[in-house]
């Protein structure tokens, strides 16, 4: 009895499936093997050290103060590995989703007032409550709608724009805040003579440093013989080291008065106090949209990254489940004066390399965090922010991705033409707008692709069983029987297309008296296209000319047997294969 | 010499080329045979009188005077056959257009002014502009994009409300314009105390009339073995007869004055003035979504009808030209105070049926119409408006089909539910955003239905070279070796779906050393899908899986060698067939 009320009971065990099924931390840390704590506390500090700076270049490249970076770097790693289903995926502030606040913002509060925090912080809550609904709705396929080719062509845009959102901080320009990329390009062409040189020669340093970690220094040390477990720890504190000497340099020559370099400045100590939302219903609509497009964007890459690590260790994760954790985490931003969030693929891989076993590598650095905001943020008085712009650029540079466009270009020139499409709304129009035109272009072009189908008049190849296109083999046709085979599915869009071709070949040899159609290729007929191939069969019959089917697959005859088609046009009308027609129809 | 100047000419023979192709009458009417002359008389004939009390009361529908209607058949049954490309294309004014137009008018000016006058023949100016730029641009596939279960929602909605708004003149109640169905119904309602019961007794006469000779008398007639020649003309002079008795019993009994029934009054006699559209922007622009609307609309039903003629008659129809066969038309009908046309499937039918043998059929037509507006306008006087609106009425009633409705119940519930959002939408929101909305909902469900293909694991059946889904069939399989077949073509919004399918497959089979992906139903792989694929092998390499192609399609093959993938995977890795995969790689 005991053993089947704590394994099997009634109460017990829907409670136990339950909770393992919606709270992934039952699962791992309810079995926590001390085997993996090691992995997870190195992973944890070192994800940590590069945390630091980014999330505080994240909140600038926001038009937040960089302490809200922290902030959003808090709450979120403890919160999502509780419910998420990647155990590697680091969630915290990352680079699209910034940009994207900052231009859902910047049209309904001007930066650095309290309004311009409230709505940041009202973006995490509302972020969250969209993914939490999408998450429970099911709504997690809706990401496949995406094309690479679209999300590539994002990515590089907003890339472009975040690069050169950050070239005021290199160069120590004063620039308003603007939405538009081409104004963006003319006020730093037009202000380029007031550079602030020491700022400029700090940045340049900045992302010399960056550059050199993240590729010859890697070259040179596995020339040494590095094992990569190393090397990784070492590359990846470039961020750290360029903060740490740019912070010393301007203390010690005090470079912040005498050279007017732009500093991060005083960071309150101690943990955000509990923030609220703003929830007016004004507030909230207007947000709405930029919110749905953050949603939509911070699900996709926090997912992609997900996913690209469990498949490394032959994990499962759960599509509705991401965006539940991933909610979660925005509505825990959202109530520690942060801003939203999503899993980052970069600090992600850097976790997973760096051992993390459980999603206890992520919840040690939200700690670590905590004791930051607590008792160091006084180390980043004298941050230059010129460092942090740095760190950004070099980031974003790798997103930039004309590689896939020209492999798209060489591959299909539908997919290159999404990806440019995207590209150009994103840097005309902006982000958001971009992302949905894009998606709109991808799905149109495949649409369209779709409508006209490849359609082979077919023939016997020599003596064989095997039936080929005419036009490219020598084959054995019947002028009277026309075998026809369509290389797609007919849903309503390419149906008329068929029935075009069909009448207009009809018209061309008036010799036919039969039509087989060859549905090898066909996976599906839906209620569109069956009408317009009954409407045919029926102008057929009127022309005298006989219309048969054959190689139709199983699911394919079932729905045309339950509607009556099979009987309407006869079941010796059907065949088996196009051989065994051919024999019957043509005599071939 | 002679010779080649004419037939091959460096110059005739190009123009020649040009007119047959873009002038239609050049290839008809120059190449006229006598014996065809006959029969297009009589079709021309019997279409007018159909057409005239057809006209007046689609006019009426619109809420323009009767008189428009006539004026819209005038110029475009003359124009059409002239550049379109169908023989028997009947074009006019026709219900659903005459709706639209209504719809999209009201909110700009009052009825009854010269302003919704000149806002009507603007529209039809607009919609000739926008389908002959279709046709030029070649834009005649998009509409195909709408499938059969949104045209036929869409026009079952239209034909409710269409229907509804005819109440008013059937009980001669005194309702004002309104926009919703709802408001409409609610209206209706509400004055039906007011019900004027002689025109009720008038109207309810001719649609029992109009019903009677739709079917009854028809199989009458066939029991008497009367031939469908000689019925035809006979059941469609019913709303002539209508027109003539109606018209005949409110002037014998002087009822417009006695029971206050609505007549159409005088139309001026003689042909209609010149007229010009309204060419400011503001006005262009707000009439432009309508005018989209109804260019769409009107291709589409006009384009239908045609199609489905010529497809009886073994001719052919060009898409592009019939757009610009259209917007001449409707450019003839702006010049003339008419409103929108398009090619009427009831008239066209009729037409056929009479015996039409050429586009002189339509041109008679259009010359009958014309020598009516001129001598026999003052016929119509005494016309009441409720046989008018008896005869929409019953036009409309069979246009509403929920026939289609049932039979996509059982055949495609996907359908189905496009069929009901489309006429829903129809009804709450009205027809414009009904055809929009409803398109975007069709799109989507087949988007999302090819989002999650069909994927089997399938076996060797018996001894056979057959392999088969596992789940349906006794087959042989291998534990090592997981063959899956995929029912789809490969592109963004289902590579995914098939990763995802074949990771959580491994992770369920630890015993999995070798996957092969049978690609017999992939008639293409897009650059997402391949990207996906690609990371798959990837990921696969680094658990020691290995990763096999088979039946992979000609054109397909072609790209991936194209792009390297074929060298990436190895060429020993893509077997011809199934058969000698599994005996290869499994021994089975």
């Amino acid at each position: 009895m005991k053993h089947q009320f704590t394994k099997k009971g009634s109460f017990f065990f829907p409670l136990n499936q339950f909770l393992s099924r919606y709270i992934s931390a039952f699962d791992w840390l309810l079995n926590y093997q001390s085997k993996h704590l090691v992995g997870d506390i190195t992973a944890g500090i070192i994800v940590t050290s590069l945390l630091i700076p980014q999330s505080m270049a994240y909140a600038l490249l926001a038009g937040l103060p960089p302490k809200i970076g922290l902030y959003a770097s808090l709450l979120p790693p403890i919160i999502y590995p509780l419910l998420g289903t990647s155990r590697v995926l680091a969630v915290g502030p990352v680079a699209v989703d910034s940009l994207m606040v900052a231009a859902a913002i910047a049209q309904f509060a001007p930066q650095d007032t309290p309004r311009y925090l409230s709505l940041a912080l009202t973006l995490a809550f509302l972020v969250g409550i969209i993914e939490i609904g999408m998450g429970v709705l099911r709504l997690g396929f809706l990401v496949n709608f995406l094309s690479r080719s679209v999300i590539s062509g994002f990515i590089s845009g907003a890339a472009v724009i975040i690069a050169f959102s950050q070239v005021k901080h290199l160069f120590g320009l004063k620039i308003p805040a603007t939405e538009s990329f081409f104004e963006l390009l003319a006020l730093i062409v037009n202000k380029l003579p007031q550079t602030n040189i020491m700022t400029l020669a700090l940045g340049v340093g900045s992302v010399g440093i960056l550059f050199y970690f993240n590729n010859p220094l890697i070259k040179q040390l596995k020339r040494l013989h590095w094992s990569d477990q190393n090397i990784l720890p070492i590359s990846k504190s470039a961020p750290l080291l360029v903060v740490i000497l740019g912070t010393l340099l301007v203390w010690a020559f005090q470079l912040d008065k005498i050279a007017e370099i732009k500093i991060v400045g005083e960071i309150p100590a101690g943990l955000p106090s509990f923030t609220l939302p703003l929830l007016d219903l004004q507030t909230l609509q207007s947000l709405l949209p930029a919110a749905l497009a953050i949603s939509l964007v911070g699900y996709m890459e926090g997912f992609a990254g997900g996913q690209a690590l469990a498949s490394k260790r032959r994990e499962k994760i759960n599509a509705n489940q991401e965006l539940v954790g991933f909610g979660a985490a925005n509505i825990g931003a959202a109530f520690t004066g942060g801003y939203p969030v999503t899993g980052g693929l970069s600090r992600s891989v850097v976790n997973y390399a760096a051992g993390a076993n459980t999603g206890l590598a992520s919840i040690i650095t939200g700690l670590l965090i905590a004791v930051t905001v607590m008792f160091l943020t006084s180390l980043f008085y004298f941050l230059p922010q010129t460092c942090l712009a740095a760190i950004i650029i070099t980031a974003v540079y790798k997103l930039i991705d004309f590689a896939t466009l020209k492999r798209m270009w060489v591959y299909d020139k539908a997919d290159a033409i999404a990806w440019l499409a995207t590209f150009a709304t994103v840097l005309v129009l902006g982000v958001e707008k971009g992302i949905i035109l894009g998606a709109a272009i991808a799905l149109g072009l495949h649409l369209w692709r779709t409508s006209k189908p490849h359609i082979a008049i077919v023939g016997r190849l020599g003596d064989s069983e095997h039936f080929r296109n005419e036009l490219r083999y020598p084959v054995q046709t019947s002028p009277q029987v026309l075998a026809v085979r369509v290389d797609e599915s007919l849903y309503f869009a390419n149906a008329k297309y068929l029935e075009n071709f069909l009448t207009q070949a009809i018209a061309d040899r008036l010799e036919v008296t039969t039509i087989l159609l060859v549905c090898s290729a066909v996976n599906a007929i839906d209620a569109s296209a069956l009408e317009i191939l009954e409407a045919l069969v029926a102008d057929l019959k009127s022309l005298k000319i006989e219309f048969y089917l054959c190689e139709v697959k199983g699911p394919v005859m079932d729905k045309l047997n339950k509607i009556g088609f099979v009987d309407y046009l006869g079941e010796d009308h059907i065949f088996l294969t196009t051989d065994q027609a051919m024999r019957t129809l043509a005599g071939i």
